[in-house]
């Protein structure tokens, strides 16, 4: 029995959250800007990216979370602020500063964030003007349209809700994420906000985003770039009242198996939004020495343009599966390797089984699974991702 | 002065080299045959793929080369004879074989190479007959199609021809090469074939080998990927009866500068004809802390999607470069970093100049050159890739 479950929702279904989505002129004709906001300060926990160009925004964020508390997030679209020197750090500052300033609130309980173009300074006087319409427009009602100004070449806009069933609470607990290009499963590859109502310690709060992380958006892949910005923010106000989660309880972890779907669900949607991306390619590997192993062939599997682009031709070229895990750097035992597409077998111990017309079925799907055993061992990964299209590439010549 | 210089030529320019290149029906109405032939056998070195999945023609070309002697080499394209298990080892073998038959020659003077798809057995009808009429075929007087024959998705055939003035002797070295796509800089990660007519150690001229692969086709990188079947053989038949090389000497390092010409223009011209590339894009890391950190940085830059697809754009994107050099791996000081595309410096201290514009010239170009000087100590490095464009979806795509 699951005791959460998806609900029609939004971060609005969280108790004590306020959003505005404005549109001030960093990108042409479109929201651009998005203030969350908490009416009371709350446990907070983030994941940054792991690239060592961090924009400043990401420099700022972590130290504010020094002590995971934080109250409100600011995030612009159409700017990463990234590469962007002293001007850029003290432009990342102010932001924060000035949202701080029209909420009322410490400047270290605001996080801030952006996204878009790299080395372009943020033209501060939009940013001023939009932080200041968004606190006037803080609302608890809906439309919730965060999530729509988050977006860079994002076709959709992205969110989960869920409402979790503790012993004696209902506790809300909701989410908003931006991908598209740039996303690689080695960091909180892109933008997620999430905030919840639960009462729960900071220590278990790092703990279950770190583990939601490490099983969703650590495991897509668009196309291998990791970004300079990712960030994935976890916002407790603690607003549900319920018994505080203190200890590794049956509470913490239907909460933590709610974050799970959450952030699941919110990195799949970014794999299936995949910059020209048609298919969702889930490719499991089984019976490896070990998960570490299980996890580079897997994505070397799903990193390479060869396979991705037979995919998108829906071909059974499974030899391009077979050289991807060869060249992985995982020393393998080649007569042993079984590959299966959906489940159809195509690979035999190390040789093709001729089964490539039932396989062309499956490639026809826009959900695709891959199964990979190494008969090796007990280690197992997973990662999903999408297909290459010529789409991608007239996305990312950079016209648009 | 060089000692060296390009001629107009092919491998029949070798003294003692015959060919023949045949159309047996692998492929349709195209030339997808080769024999090289010796008229001595001589001294003879390879280079072979790293990936784990090695095609049984590798398999048995390595074994053949154990005691570094050989004297014709067989080649097919339009069929990789890989992941073909038993069956795929021994019509390796028989192609091996029946060349040697053909040839009044022992089974391990021959070299067997395939290329073109994995996982479908070789049609061996065609094989034999193909090879009987290559064996007839053979000769010294142009056109030598050789590299015609090892075509797959190349648009062009790829042949290289020097003559070495050694002191007292005028000698000949000749390569033909295949690449096109999965051209991963880990390994000899296409077809070349070199014949020279120098005496030369089977010592030196492994070395001499190793040398020039590393500084050619380990430094090329079409979309990363990295085949099953590639391989680089260089055999010295010893006509020109120079005198021996037989240690380091002048003779020696004349010989290797004019192999490094060869096997890096070989390179080029693979990077050149990319699947769907338009530009040949040279990228040098310097200031690393070693070389090996410079070519962990210039690799990652070269496979980047986003850094591929701004080129085929014309954009300058800069922030993608910065971004993969930092999630290379390698440890770096954002604030140090320095970029320059052709001679323009577009980032000065991890910060952009704004120098766009003057750069935008740089990249109409066809040979676009970008460094990276990471300030951080005296580690080097050089990748040649190029750009990601449709073209390379569609032929990827699998309906050729």
């Amino acid at each position: 029995m699951k005791n959460f479950s998806e609900i029609k929702g939004s971060l609005l279904s969280v108790r004590g959250i306020h959003t505005a989505a404005v549109s001030c002129g960093i990108k042409k004709d479109k929201k651009d800007l998005a203030v969350i906001y908490s009416e009371v300060e709350g446990n907070a926990a983030g994941v940054f990216t792991t690239n060592a160009f961090r924009a400043a925004p990401v420099l700022i964020s972590e130290a504010h979370l020094q002590n995971s508390r934080a109250q409100a997030i600011v995030v612009n679209s159409g700017n990463a602020n990234a590469c962007t020197g002293t001007v850029g750090f003290e432009n990342a500052r102010e932001t924060a500063k000035i949202t701080a300033d029209a909420l009322h609130l410490p400047i270290n309980k605001v996080i801030v964030a952006s996204t878009g173009m790299i080395g372009i300074q943020l033209p501060m006087d939009r940013i001023r003007e939009g932080v200041a319409k968004a606190a006037r427009d803080l609302r608890r009602s809906v439309p919730d349209e965060s999530a729509e100004a988050i977006m860079t070449t994002d076709t959709f806009p992205k969110s989960v809700t869920v409402k979790i069933n503790l012993p004696e609470h209902e506790v809300f607990l909701s989410g908003i994420a931006k991908g598209a290009g740039m996303i690689k499963p080695n960091m909180a590859t892109m933008l997620c906000f999430l905030c919840t109502d639960a009462v729960i310690s900071p220590r278990l709060l790092k703990k279950a985003l770190l583990w939601a992380t490490d099983q969703s958006f650590h495991v897509i892949s668009i196309d291998g770039d990791m970004s300079t910005n990712d960030m994935v923010i976890l916002l407790a106000n603690g607003l549900a009242q319920n018994t505080p989660i203190t200890e590794e309880n049956d509470a913490f972890s239907l909460f933590q198996e709610a974050l799970n779907f959450v952030t699941l669900q919110l990195a799949l949607m970014i794999v299936r939004d995949g910059e020209g991306a048609t298919k969702c390619i889930e490719i499991l590997v089984r019976g490896a020495r070990n998960k570490g192993e299980a996890k580079q062939i897997a994505h070397t599997i799903a990193e390479s343009p060869l396979v991705k682009t037979a995919f998108h031709g829906e071909r059974c070229l499974w030899g391009r599966i077979l050289a991807a895990i060869g060249y992985s750097g995982i020393s393998i035992i080649p007569d042993r390797v079984n590959l299966f597409y959906g489940p159809v077998q195509i690979v035999s111990k190390g040789a093709g089984t001729g089964q490539e017309s039932a396989a062309l079925e499956i490639l026809k799907q826009k959900e695709i699974k891959i199964m990979v055993d190494l008969n090796l061992g007990g280690g197992e990964a997973r990662v999903f991702t999408c297909d290459f299209s010529k789409d991608y590439v007239t996305i990312n010549m950079g016209y648009s």
